[in-house]
């Protein structure tokens, strides 16, 4: 309990205070980050210099520079992917980035149980993308951030910002309490659809507030056991839209995997495809061979991009998913793996090449050919 | 509140309850399946009378006659798997298994909080699988089953039978509270290496009981969601194994990954070599690329082997697991999805066969070599 102020001790409570001498059991010292650093290994001193405090904020350390390149840090100071003119010098302009879809960072919101907060953070986030971002790039194009973990109000806040030409998705984080296909979301695809709009998954928040636990195995210790963790909470994902059905409710709802790798699809493609045909008979809604749904409804972007022993299986494995119409370019700008379009894909050839960095972006997001852009 | 017997009512009971009428807000009437089956909508009888329940006993629907195959059931009667003699001719003689491992069924106490109860179970059928099984056909060898969910308890039964010659591993369901390479399980490696026993990873229990939602987004709708999202929990233990280091604590330690195919393997591999390039630094106990680690420590059973577009992807795939190192057969005899010798892999050259069919899995459970057998 709380007095409104400290009281001034009387003699009579001297004398009190002498007789009853008291024990408190609870008294909370501050211990944060900077006062235990002095008592940390040095090890993880360095860590948490290098990569951020891990907690609070998440559950693991990340990589590069507080899990950003070291030179997306403004000169002047402040937060890396703070500043849209060291943005575009360093990325939009200088790769010739005809159109850069702004996915945003922190989605911390998605993962807690106060519906009502999460659905007024997401709000905010987007009235400031608008404000600060949109209106001042006309190459920037915006994400709609939705309280997901509630689908009404998601979907109200899909209706109050979604039909802007300048909003192109809704985005979601990887972490979730129920995988995306279940019927639950339906209010969400609901409004996707009403406003054309792909429905994004970006990994993160796996395991986080009310997330479910990150693996069929429950929490990992390492980050590096997260990153490789991710495709598989994907891979949940994808197999809940198309065995619930979700494609065959919401006919021209399109899907975007994001950040959580590529080559892993190939195998879960042919997995799902085989499985189905042993066990159809349990799921008669779904019409179509599950790789037929993919190829239909979902797209993958590109960072990080797998390595492969020989290019023969890149190549092999890019077929097997039909990259000529479901990869895209993307970037991860200002993040620490960070892949410009130099370094994002080995040298692909021409035709594939338009598809992966322009054109099925372009079909998917609505935004205007190449060749028009190309004559400006 | 029960009392031990009816009582009869007096004349003056009588009065009183005609004076007091008695709301009771909690009588459960039964309403097992028997009784509701004329209930349901038709396609759920069948499936009900095709795959069994659904629950209790498990949280979906399995495939072919009770999860089993339709010819393995006895014909006078009885439980497929049940019957020594009918397993001699529809599999070990007729397709000269030479050996074969027993992996049990119904992993169901290792997902229980009552450690003893489950401890007591597991001890019971390792009893029992000696005593019916392993005793009555010199082919046979047994699988140590454990409570691993208490890993000193768990200790306990690896040391009270594990010494046993016939009994050549020690097997654990993939779903789990946490993933296997956790140094929880610690005590659990001690023992196996201890008895120099494998310890094998068999899908099952994922999402049940006190083991861990099935996959990374919570809890799947449909049985075939469940065996896709399979490799991915396998995945989180095969991740932990390397990235806590267990083996490097455990350099002479085995693993088996069991029943969830084979081909997604080398993305994660690929993957987990791409990830430590760049991530290295926080776990600085893992001394070799993660592919190294599980080229020598991991081996991986057959069925269900995946299908690919083609054959030579195929091929390419086994190569980057080092098939002819790693990969062992097995049948699942006697559920639904059985693969005998002849159905479980394309052909294959020679030399690899060789590996596939026999070597591979001699050498892991210390069996006579091929040569010797061949002769008999």
């Amino acid at each position: 309990m709380q007095t409104s102020q400290a009281e001034t001790p009387s003699p009579a409570d001297k004398k009190s205070k002498a007789k009853r001498p008291i024990i408190d059991c609870d008294i909370h010292q501050i211990s944060g980050l900077e006062e235990i650093k002095p008592y940390l290994p040095r090890h993880y001193r360095e860590m948490v210099e290098a990569y951020g405090p891990a907690y609070p904020g998440g559950m693991h350390f990340n990589g590069g520079v507080g899990g950003r390149m070291a030179d997306a840090y403004p000169e002047e100071g402040g937060r890396a992917g703070s500043d849209l003119a060291l943005m575009q010098r360093q990325h939009l302009d200088r790769y010739n980035v005809a159109y850069g879809i702004l996915t945003g960072e922190g989605y911390g919101m998605q993962a807690t149980i106060n519906y009502d907060y999460a659905a007024a953070t997401c709000s905010a986030i987007n009235d400031y993308t608008i404000e600060h971002w949109l209106s001042r790039d006309s190459r920037l194009r915006g994400s709609v951030m939705i309280p997901k973990q509630e689908p009404r109000l998601a979907a109200k806040e899909i209706d109050r910002v979604g039909g802007r030409a300048d909003m192109v998705q809704v985005i979601v984080c990887n972490g979730a309490t129920l995988p995306y296909g279940n019927r639950y979301y339906d209010p969400i695809y609901e409004a996707c659809v009403r406003h054309n709009l792909p429905f994004t998954i970006h990994v993160g928040l796996e395991g986080e507030g009310i997330n479910s636990p990150p693996t069929g195995a429950g929490y990992v210790t390492n980050y590096i056991e997260t990153r490789c963790a991710r495709p598989s909470t994907m891979a949940a994902h994808l197999a809940s839209f198309i065995f619930e059905g979700t494609f065959e409710r919401f006919p021209t709802l399109r899907v975007v995997l994001q950040e959580a790798g590529v080559l892993w699809l190939a195998p879960l493609l042919w997995k799902m495809d085989q499985e189905w045909k042993g066990l159809r008979v349990q799921t008669p809604w779904v019409r179509k061979r599950p790789s037929e749904y993919f190829r239909e409804h979902v797209r993958v972007t590109t960072q990080p991009i797998d390595e492969t022993p020989n290019r023969a299986l890149f190549d092999a494995l890019l077929d097997s998913i039909h990259a000529d119409e479901t990869l895209m370019y993307c970037s991860d700008y200002p993040h620490w793996d960070y892949d410009s379009p130099k370094q994002a894909l080995p040298r692909l050839a021409d035709a594939l090449a338009d598809r992966v960095y322009y054109d099925n972006a372009a079909e998917l997001y609505g935004l205007p050919t190449r060749e028009k852009e190309a004559k400006g």
